[in-house]
């Protein structure tokens, strides 16, 4: 049986000038991959309308279903509306339940006056099947030619996102027979890309031709996937379980989850059976460690905070560096985040703390401490840890790769210490 | 004269399961942009040699120059280069300086053994010309037929990017008499797009042809970007400073800033005209603000630090909110604010600080005090100021509507205080 094979066109000038990343994409994919279906292209196309037409054709050439995001909104440069009116040869009339809707938003949740330009999201093609927007003004769209779907949807990331699933998702599913696609994902941290191919090339040979293996390398991590696609949920489910158990006794060294969440959600796992807490002092990540943990609902539970200490006044006033250490090692020294992680220890009263201080460039390095140079530290009670880090010139790369090796130096330094019984 | 048309083609499966987001082609798009280059199309396609094949022939037919990223990596799934050579007709031949270069990486730079699959980095196709790859092993490809260009590039975004800066733009802008594309974009804070459009139509309507105006909302802001495109840079830029002025005019109440930057980087040059400090105490948003400050080179000369408090415990021991205030009102309250904000203030030593306290969801909420609840105060040393915000449901949104709106709320507060003359 042929998968069922999506397209996705993203509309909008400001992705073709780069001025926004495209989320919405990335999400839309996720979501359709877990039910089964195929995104075979993706496309972003600007707010033309030829150009948009154009990938509508190719598109519907391709793929069974095509959905779009973008240029539903109600100003001049969204013609993503009329261009589907006249591409499926409907007219434009008004919905009375979208009208009510958008009149229910601006009274009850928006709280403010509406204008024409906000009941014009009421106007649908009379061709198009309404899909209910609870989180804003314009509908989505679907429409149907020759058993092929076309699905218009705001390019706002939360109204995309209720309308996929609310509508979509479920619609989607209830049409077609769709196959399975099961994915197993791990993640290595300390390895390259190519060292990792190597010392699994032979279980790669191995694989069934409906088993992928793919390598996904992300500051100083790499997640390998296993994908299976097929009908048979049973033998599939059996056989790409038995395949992922032989990948993972290849690599326990490396190996630092069996699971696709990033390394914070590992440590906050960790935590969690273990009743334990953790709080962070950073000086050149500027919070970011403490964004990442505190992204994911439930940290709570086992973070108290941080201390970023971005300035020395803050290292000494508040995690009790020493003016001496400051003066004598720098603040990018191994003696600084010793006493960093000890400082947040006791200041922020948990059981284990990871300190960062580094010189993140692109200015601040000097001969003997050049941009890319990072001491990082974790504490508990009894004993503190220390590590150097080498890294290069770019900033935001260097922040990501501060964080992930740091949060990676927590993880073992917390699994190697087995938890003291609590009362 | 016809304007270069260029399509970018971003290879790899991971972006059609949605496994990453795709930040290269954002970047990419604006470094062209910059040069006059038209980005007319992106299109995302997996490790597949007929998906490929066919988006290779789809944009050199629309396209004057095709970049492409992914596919050059040493492991089985990376099939771009040998797709390439087939396709310009050539075969893989070992090219010696780049041998040489990966050599030199693995020896001074990695100092890691290498294998004989990051030696396979320097078989290059014999029809293409080798761009040096200043940070990685895979070169970058240059082919060319019927006068079109296809450029292929590693997918790690630094070394795409060194590709680009180093070898990429410099070769387009000698190729090509490129037409000028300039572009004036301001910030609104505080109006919804329909609003803006709505103060503005006329404006909008009574611009010639080769200006346009696009609305990009971002989290409670709204960008508005004029953009001219044509050959005469004199006339060009006296008409879009004149539009550009016109529409500051129209706007006064709502805009941030006149640039297009994040509003994290209008504070910092508030505060460095002025010599003045800041510091954050962050609950709800756990070191988000911190991050957005200090992901800017720089940031050290106006930010001291944050206290991120997310446990009450922390609140109470390093920000000196009362035990009584937490009891009586919680930890989400107008009163915790303000002495979060002026707890900040005296620990973190600086003259303005900004303190935020909400519920991110998706649990935590009451009837009282919903999902979505947030209070932020600013204070210095005369006075505190607070804001309550009503959000809604999802985590990461309003992690960043809480920081752009505690960051908005700062910006007022610094800029209707006259800074006292320093000593």
């Amino acid at each position: 049986m042929e998968p069922v094979k999506a397209s996705i066109i993203t509309i909008g000038d400001e992705l073709l000038i780069g001025q926004v990343v495209d989320t919405n994409s990335a999400w839309m994919a996720q979501e359709l991959n877990k039910i089964g279906v195929t995104v075979s292209r993706r496309v972003a196309v600007g707010d033309e309308w030829t150009a948009i037409w154009q990938a509508l054709n190719e598109e519907l050439a391709v793929s069974h279903v095509v959905l779009i995001t973008g240029g539903l909104g109600p100003t001049a440069d969204d013609i993503t509306k009329p261009l589907l009116c006249e591409y499926f040869g409907g007219k434009l009339v008004v919905d009375e339940k979208v009208l009510a809707h958008v009149h229910y938003l601006f009274e009850e949740v928006y709280r403010r006056p509406m204008i024409d330009r906000n009941a014009k999201q009421a106007e649908v093609p009379d061709v198009a099947t309404v899909l209910h927007n609870a989180y804003g003004t314009a509908p989505g769209l679907l429409f149907e030619k020759n058993n092929k779907l076309v699905i218009a949807m705001p390019g706002v990331p939360f109204e995309m996102k209720g309308i996929m699933t609310d509508e979509v998702i479920p619609l989607l599913q209830k049409r077609s027979k769709l196959p399975v696609i099961l994915h197993r994902t791990l993640i290595t941290a300390g390895i390259g890309e190519s060292f990792l191919a190597e010392r699994i090339s032979e279980f790669e040979t191995a694989l069934p031709s409906y088993i992928k293996l793919a390598y996904l390398p992300h500051y100083g991590m790499v997640r390998l996937r296993l994908s299976a696609t097929g009908f048979d949920t049973e033998s599939m489910t059996h056989e790409i379980e038995a395949r992922f158990e032989e990948l993972q006794r290849l690599l326990p060294d490396v190996m630092v989850t069996n699971r696709d969440e990033p390394i914070e959600q590992v440590i906050g796992r960790l935590l969690l059976e273990r009743g334990q807490s953790i709080s962070t002092a950073e000086s050149c990540t500027g919070g970011y460690i403490a964004h990442l943990i505190t992204r994911h609902p439930g940290s709570s539970k086992y973070y108290k905070g941080s201390i970023v200490s971005y300035d020395n006044q803050v290292k000494e006033d508040l995690l009790g560096v020493t003016p001496g250490t400051l003066a004598e090692k720098g603040a990018v020294s191994e003696e600084t985040v010793r006493q960093m992680a000890l400082g947040a220890l006791s200041s922020l009263k948990t059981d284990f703390a990871l300190a960062v201080s580094g010189i993140m460039g692109p200015d601040g390095g000097s001969d003997e401490k050049p941009v890319g140079t990072v001491w990082m530290a974790v504490a508990n009670k009894d004993e503190v840890i220390t590590q150097k880090l080498r890294l290069r010139t770019e900033r935001s790369r260097n922040i990501e790769l501060t964080a992930t090796n740091g949060l990676n130096l927590l993880r073992k330094f917390i699994l190697e210490r087995v938890p003291e019984p609590k009362n």
